[in-house]
């Protein structure tokens, strides 16, 4: 492994790390600190806009800040990211969802690994990860195109949105249900719900790449049409 | 229809079922989660202003990301839009206000489609819509004159304050509403309030159109006099 | 009078207008809608810094969107306004104030005209709006050196931070102070209270000019200090 | 001392003044005007936010804008920053976040100085500390590699996040510490609290900058490891 990939790695790994201890951590001290959960879930998802735009900012150029394998995923179906690297990216991205909890966990004095109560399972939630994951990677896929430098804020203001019009709460990453799926607080899910979240969030990856392929990239022969 | 018109489309009903499942979506999220309207109104607005940002960047290149016939209109009288697109673009965006409710509920787990027991009527409020729609036309008219690039975020913030000023909590969109009327959850409108909302909507953007040609477009007579 | 400085004087006025329709209409939905009054304050800062973003970017070049008669008077210190436009820019901003609170009432089925009885007086108020007006005033004295671009931003962000950190809530404006003087609701303030804000706002606005002046702009004598 | 160098350490004073008056005066609304912490610290935290975003955006140019002693160590260890200036630059800030405090009291009419109640200590507040840190040179240094017009952003959206993210609400700074036990409201820290939090930010910053030079900056030596 050379050392440009070891970096790029361990940018994966940082930024994932910090994203969940925001997610885990915020959603800790808003739960603590109040008895309206909107309130809570107020706490909860500005930090986590705002932490994506940082993060996005400053590791986007070392790794292309994806800390989401939904997310290498789309790329990868795209053919713009190599298949060779998909495997090393999602671990690092896992280890790096896990490491997040135990830090929020290490801060908030809890046991460093706990397993979720929370269910989060149904039609509704599944129908919201396709959804959530669909318009994240709209989102990357319609700011590669248009406005790159605008992707950090793209995806933080998405998030922030998706926080609340999607019944799930947007998890929209499968390595963060994985490190959620290790915290028994409020941002937390229980482990037998994480494999219907993943399955929907790869779904919804999908669709986003098949329909924003079609959006915003026309193909010759259409373009041929267009003539016509 | 060729290829580019029927992007253009694509774009305009997939914008507006974003905007309006998020509308709706984060208002049934919102009231569910607190006992206290003004929160669960900031859990309806910040996701609002934060997804507007996002749709007008991705999908502003492709269609020019109205979501709003009252914008469509206000293009249409500057001369700035075919007359032979407005109608296809009112359907688009109609259905996709539509599909956008429908969403929502799919999400959470609610009757897919619905009818609003909100009455949103009486002279404040009709004031309330021509207010809101004025100052979103005007927003857009003096971005596209002075800031373009910064049209996605002007959008945005001035409908995250809308949401509060106008004692509406701002509509300003045609489309829009007739999407909430299917909704009866806290961003519903009774289908009987629709038709004074949207006149309102209308003539919001007129008196826009009219007022900000004047204040940002010097006529050549005018000119003539300046020089004198 | 010519058609140019007339079109200012309109921009004047209404972005004015629109600042203070904004500040007390969401005021007005704010206290009612919670009983809160924290999430109240929440609810008039949001939108007010995101209107303030709004109009000084979509205005500004066409008036310099002061909006505020205390902004005028620190360039009328600096000598980059002329001294004969004075007094027209601040006739133009506080009709626009009053206006502004008259639509705020007219929407929320107010009666239009009200007297406050909201006292802001004493001390601590007086301080507050010193400190906040000089804030301001350095915020755009500093902005116009390094990043005019950004203007509309950096005055956005300041007001939401002022409405907090300053105990006054952050008037900072004497044409907004008189509209507020007229709207007995949640921003008002008492007519007898208006004049202490008036004179602590031009206070902190010739403090933050004369700080802000040495501190940015090096003098030639000091200049030649400090090749010694 | 030349002039200039007067001009930065004013800078300096200024800068960290708004800030640490920014931070205590809006606890002090916040905590008045609600009895949901998390509301409160919402009200802490969009004000601080905001202010850095304005606050380094024009004193940036001027001093670099550091108003914290463990980002001017951070810029010594990387020897970006001359070492004759470090205690100047310190002393600087420390007097101005005392004054900050002291105009936050007189502004909401209490005693000037105060000692604060509120102990702060622990394992958990310690790692947080250094979390809080960690997180704030790295963003600092990532955005000076990448994107240096868009620091203000990134410091005022990484300390939005990590308010809540951190158990110890991320004072991330041994001047504001400092400050803000002179105050006994709600941003408070008992003066025995603050040495390990010192100690703790120093640690954290040291390590951003071990980790953040070698993930940012390869080496020679790695650059050729790269190429074989």
């Amino acid at each position: 492994m050379n050392f440009d990939f070891k970096r790029r790695l361990a940018a994966e790994f940082i930024g994932t790390m910090l994203l969940v201890a925001t997610v885990v951590g915020s959603g800790i001290m808003a739960d603590r600190l109040s008895d309206d959960t909107a309130v809570s879930l107020l706490g909860n998802t500005i930090p986590t806009g705002a932490i994506l735009v940082v993060l996005i900012t400053i590791l986007g150029p070392v790794s292309g800040a994806h800390f989401n394998p939904a997310v290498t995923f789309a790329f990868l179906v795209k053919r713009t990211f190599p298949a060779s690297e998909f495997l090393p990216y999602v671990i690092a991205q896992i280890l790096g969802a896990i490491s997040g909890s135990v830090i929020a966990h290490a801060m908030f004095d809890l046991d460093l690994v706990q397993l979720s109560q929370t269910v989060r399972s149904g039609q509704g939630q599944w129908i919201a990860e396709i959804v959530a994951t669909f318009g994240l990677v709209a989102t990357i896929l319609g700011g590669l195109k248009f406005r790159e430098a605008a992707i950090p804020w793209l995806v933080g203001l998405y998030i922030t949105a998706a926080y609340w019009f999607t019944a799930s709460t947007s998890f929209a990453n499968p390595a963060v249900a994985i490190g959620r799926a290790i915290s028994d607080t409020f941002a937390g899910i229980a482990p037998a719900s994480v494999p219907g979240f993943i399955a929907a969030e790869f779904v919804g990856s999908l669709i986003a790449v098949i329909i924003f392929t079609w959006l915003l990239e026309p193909s010759r022969s259409e373009k041929g049409n267009m003539a016509a």
